[in-house]
């Protein structure tokens, strides 16, 4: 027997915003240590991972591990009934093939339960090293989520150049060019303000803008964004959620002979 | 000479927002009792009834009675022109084939005539029969507007059933199945927070989603909704328009046999 | 060299989003006056002029005059990449073929360069004599939107009609006809609220609807529009810029023939 409550409702809606335009059909894994899932996304370029520790939730059970292969657009169509304020619980037999998503209002006058059928879902889970990374910047969620679609608008590739005094995303396309840089900047009061530069060696990576864009999606969960990069290596880029866990999405930078290759197709 | 004047205009504009998508053509029928319609919708399964009283009105003036047929579309394009704060007064000869809208603005700075071009609109009074209901249910409007989206998301028809605790609303699709029950709720201050039960003896219909989602259009009408059921009867949904009249939308409930043919199609 | 410096960088994106659905390709020409366009729609039909002097911006300087060619849907997609309170700073190099938009936020902490390819577009200055006119109307800019896309919704021609009281727009279509009339009114305080007319002799003139809708699009940049008309000859539509210029429309009015010849089409 799975069953996980969680008052803050909301949250689970976000996650699922934030990853179902990246990965259609993936397994919920359920342990003692708490709801997790990871998948790559529908053409296999990019990573994402998804944690929510058992004790952020208000109760939490887990007799058995299980993992429960679901569609994230049938996720997200019923979490889009839960109400933002509500208090929504997951519950799911050992061996079952569903699992209910019940929302109780907060004056608990309106109870729903919603039970999705499971499928089955192939999948292997990757091991990702632990790495110390050559440059990490914390920014203001909501700048990275507007430079990315910004630039879009210009080209198709961001070039994210580190260096201790800020970061900068450039781009290039048919029409011209552009620079976008974030000077570092911990003066500020509030922590979600301020943009804060870690800095080993300065790094400069290349990535396709409609992977940032989609990982953008999950703004709402988190005030700031954490970039953690190093040459050749894939970025990571991490929204941390409050107390109770995080979603993190890897991308591979592109190399000159990928760039070329697109560029002849 | 029909002539009448309503000082919150509004009531007008959100009155043809609320049966422009369920009628294409209909005549509304004015008399010294008040401004009124009654219309099946264009595929001939729910049926609409509006009556606006002549005492509601500001001013009210009908020599004779009058049978006027308009597009509805067309009707709401032109109050759509109106401010939502604009006294607005129809207007129409008795022999001409054409009703004029008038739209003030509250300090008369601006005055908009539109004329609307009648059309003959062959059309047949049905009698409906006073009846005594199974079950009423009294509950927010937007509550049930939302549930009705809800769970539109899911499944294409509704088990509405009322016991004297609560109403509940229950959907089956490919995804899954939903229920949401609201519970008979009278201790809030404000009646239109209430969700108040009134039963004979428990009863539970089945109907399409799609016209419960088109009556809803009503919602900006009233703060509550009123569905009266009884078995094999249509539904009535039922919206109160203060202090000048109604809409009331009546829907025959899915039987069995009718289901399963759909289930074939 | 040209450079120049508005810390109101909001303006700039207004007035690009004013001109770019009328035209596609212009020259913006740069002097010692100021940063200027006039450029004829793309079925040259109607003109537009605007002029932004020199002295309204916080800095300016033109070596030499230059004319520029830009795609303006390609400007307006680097100036939505503006905040709205960002200072923009645009620049040249005399023989270049790229103009630089550049953005500061207000505390400095992001910088963004946004370089445009420039073309080259023929063009001819047309000379618009200075002229009297018949009538002239003040009226607030919202509302004169509002009319426009109003009538838009009931017919394709309006004819306005100009008389000491007030300013009539009319229009007729297949589902009937309308009349708005708006009174002068210089009693209210605040002159953005004013209706004013100044009269030699009342005027009637006729105009497709769908230029002044695309005309209209420059009321943020103003809470007034000035309307001035003089029998057979172009209306212009003017906004003024606080403190730094105006922008100017122009269209000819319809006459009998053509709207026959259109009515036959």
């Amino acid at each position: 027997m799975f069953e996980a409550r969680l008052t803050q409702g909301r949250l689970l809606k976000q996650v699922l915003e934030a990853i179902k335009d990246l990965v259609t059909d993936a397994n919920f894994d359920c342990a003692a240590t708490g709801f997790s899932l990871q998948a790559m996304d529908s053409s296999h370029v990019s990573l994402v991972s998804l944690m929510l520790r058992s004790d952020g939730f208000d109760h939490f059970r887990c007799d058995r591990s299980l993992s429960m292969g679901m569609n994230l657009n049938n996720v997200a169509k019923m979490l889009k009934c839960a109400g933002n304020d509500d208090i929504i619980t997951m519950k799911a037999e050992d061996s079952g093939d569903t699992v209910t998503f019940m929302f109780e209002s907060q004056n608990q006058e309106r109870i729903s339960d919603f039970e999705l059928k499971l499928m089955d879902i192939d999948s292997e889970q990757l091991g990702i090293p632990d790495t110390e990374y050559a440059a990490t910047v914390r920014m203001p969620s909501g700048e990275f989520q507007r430079i990315c679609k910004d630039l879009s608008s210009i080209g198709d590739t961001v070039i994210i150049s580190v260096t201790k005094d800020g970061v900068k995303f450039s781009t290039n396309g048919d029409i011209g060019s552009a620079n976008i840089t974030c000077r570092q900047n911990t003066a500020v009061d509030k922590q979600e303000e301020q943009t804060v530069i870690d800095l080993n060696e300065p790094v400069q990576l290349t990535f396709a803008l409609r992977y940032l864009n989609s990982f953008a999606k999950a703004t709402p969960l988190s005030t700031s964004v954490i970039l953690s990069m190093s040459k050749e290596l894939p970025v990571v880029v991490e929204y941390r959620i409050a107390e109770i866990g995080h979603i993190k999405y890897y991308l591979a930078p592109k190399i000159e002979d990928e760039e070329m290759e697109e560029n002849d197709g």
